[in-house]
């Protein structure tokens, strides 16, 4: 049968990666897709790298708008980044009734709605499996795997760095800022770490899989985001001791008054599957009404896992491109006229519990003042313990696990406590999930 | 749009789940698969039952052939079991040009090469995601999530009878009989259990995803199977002690001399991540050239998990029925004609380590002699230790980790040691895996 050409927008790391497993796996790839997929063009500003990537195999330009009007291109790649000439490619890809297949969570976060819209009129598909998770086939089990559910939350650790990092500060005790140089040393972090660990990258990850789980528009711009940056290791001890691990969490959640879209360091039971995820791996855990909590598991980065979800999703495409465009997977996994537009919550209106670390003097009263202004607030404790002051030392750490209440209520009542003369330190607030 | 219509076979307990999830999610599921997706019959002995679960929503019958024969039906879900009266009403609906839903792993296991032939002729899908692991979309995942990789190889926790007795063994030391009694007692296991805790149901499992995930034709009837029913507390307790937990693995592995398809008790490092999953719950670890190793999680069986991936089977189905069928993604993921039919190996032939625990008279000379013996089967030892006889016994127990060797090395070993004078018991052999 004849091959579908592709043209591959790119050629760094993914587009190294994706043109090199195309390669090696080419006849077992054939033999599932059932006729070749031919990577025919490769358009990159470094024509050097791309002539030693490719190896004279393929065509070269680094005019990637020729690539997009070319006739002769069936598929096309986009793995340059961003979303400034990226978001342009695309548009003009599918102009010229060209699919898609990207790994630009950014670009999809920013512009998702503009780009489905636009391939929906022009009856193309926009693939972007590789954009959350790396090689997990994350997108897929959330648009097809479970679509005989109503999925209530999703929840999952969506940025290796930031995993990375917080692995490192727990196993040897140490301060972010030193495991951020040293994860920049071993390249699990970039120069400018900054959308990794402010949780930005994250979040636009989040945004796309909360629309598709809950039938809503991409809502990245409303997305509540808090990075690790700083997060103390003596939390992650303290979590430890009562029975939790600290990782930051995209959680997406539907309420009956909107939708939860959330990123930030999250306390979970350290008995969850989840909470075990160690490293610059990475998981998402996905609750159905049906199917209850699954979770899915592997790299979320890196030349060749990412490869993996886009190669899938060329299959996918070459599978698809024949049927009529109504029965197609729709891209945001409801029909286009069933999206929603769903409000979502403001943190303020998040209902969860906490855990807070408070400094204090050490005499008597302390902690009757404390409960007392918790109990105003209509805020129960969970648990407690006190770290007595070391030898020389006049001030107590007291640690206090919270029910569940709504984030406004808990930060009033932490302004009262701060305002308190014998707290001697801002009050550290963690949000928890028991991920049930 | 119009609606399909589904005739459903058995209204048993994930018949059952699937009427009433199908039923409750009506309006999103819609949403989703852009037109409704109705049970308009069911057939079932049980009229009674069936009108009871269905409160007069559907027609009824006694008579499941005429469902299969039925012009207004376009997908049948067989929920039926086994694989007598099954395979007949599935090859007659294929015949008749229905799309067919099953969670029927026995028959596909036992008849899927037919089956998949037969549906292939007539231009029909048979899927069958609620075959394998329940409610986790593990199917889909192997076929279409994973398509770039050359597969290397699958490990799943596939049985949720068997894991839940391996871990209340574990967590309260108790024997394998009694904890088989509390599952019964609490409906973790039948009243026969024989196909849970001998292996059968999981060796069904895992030769479907064997086939879908090397191109192989399906080979149940090769695979190595051993249940759990001969494993010992006492032998648990050492693994932890050595830093392993033993679960009963399907394991499925490409080998160049052809593949490895193989259930039995397992010793795996205790901080992977499977090794984690307790209770009822099922997980699967897939090795791919290119993403690694990905996990998936979730409930392998009860009614509404099942019923997630029956409707999620129903959705695709609805999806992909006016597409040409060459298009589809393949019953075994690769192309019919690209069906390969690789070997299956004998045990005799598997390389892997072993867990050794010897019974010996507790004195001078003993380990000479069964290092020796291993030496000259080429087996190197990995890890030792000897626990010392209590006070009033002279019988020591030898606990050893072998480095990686042919079973028939092992077994030959083994056959010398227990002729030893010294040796006082039999010898117990698992199998061990590093899941790398």
């Amino acid at each position: 049968m004849k091959a579908m050409n592709v043209g591959l927008l790119g050629i760094g790391t993914v587009g190294g990666g994706t043109f090199s497993v195309l390669k090696r796996n080419s006849e077992e790839i054939t033999r599932r897709a059932g006729r070749p997929i031919e990577i025919t063009v490769v358009a990159d500003k470094n024509l050097e790298l791309a002539r030693k990537v490719t190896g004279g195999a393929c065509r070269l330009t680094d005019d990637a708008f020729s690539v997009v009007t070319d006739p002769d291109v069936d598929i096309v790649i986009e793995l340059i980044g961003g979303y400034g000439i990226a978001r342009e490619l695309v548009l003009k890809a599918i102009e010229n009734g060209k699919h898609v297949v990207t790994a630009n969570k950014a670009l999809l976060a920013k512009h998702g709605n503009e780009i489905f819209d636009a391939a929906q009129k022009k009856g193309v598909m926009v693939a972007f499996e590789a954009a959350v998770a790396g090689g997990i086939p994350i997108i897929k089990a959330l648009r097809e795997g479970l679509t005989a559910n109503r999925i209530e939350w999703i929840a999952g650790i969506i940025n290796g760095t930031t995993n990375f990092i917080l692995t490192e500060m727990r196993e040897k005790g140490l301060p972010f800022d030193v495991v951020l140089k040293e994860a920049q040393r071993l390249g699990y972090a970039e120069a400018d770490p900054t959308f990794d660990v402010e949780g930005i990258d994250a979040a636009h990850k989040l945004s796309i899989m909360s629309a598709i789980a809950f039938g809503n528009r991409v809502s990245f711009d409303q997305a509540s985001v808090e990075g690790i940056t700083k997060l103390e290791a003596v939390d992650i001890k303290y979590a430890e001791q009562l029975g939790y691990r600290i990782k930051l969490l995209g959680i997406t959640k539907r309420m009956p008054e909107g939708v939860e879209l959330r990123v930030h360091p999250t306390l979970i039971p350290s008995k969850r599957l989840i909470a075990n995820v160690e490293g610059a791996m990475n998981a998402v855990l996905a609750k159905g009404d049906a199917v209850g909590a699954t979770l899915y598991y592997g790299k979320g980065a890196g030349a060749e896992p990412t490869a993996s979800a886009v190669i899938a999703d060329l299959v996918d495409v070459t599978r698809m491109h024949t049927s009529d465009p109504e029965n197609r997977v729709p891209h945001l996994a409801f029909q286009p006229d069933a999206v929603v537009d769903l409000p979502i919550l403001p943190l303020a209106e998040v209902v969860t519990s906490y855990y807070l670390r408070l400094r204090v003097e050490d005499k008597p009263g302390v902690l009757a003042d404390i409960t007392r202004i918790l109990a105003d607030h209509q805020i129960s404790i969970d648990a407690m313990f006190q770290r007595e002051p070391a030898e020389g030392e006049d001030q107590a750490d007291i640690i206090m696990l919270t029910h569940q209440t709504k984030e406004k209520n808990i930060d009033a009542a932490i302004a009262s406590i701060n305002a308190l003369s014998v707290v001697t330190g801002k009050t550290i607030r963690l949000r928890m999930e028991s991920l049930l």
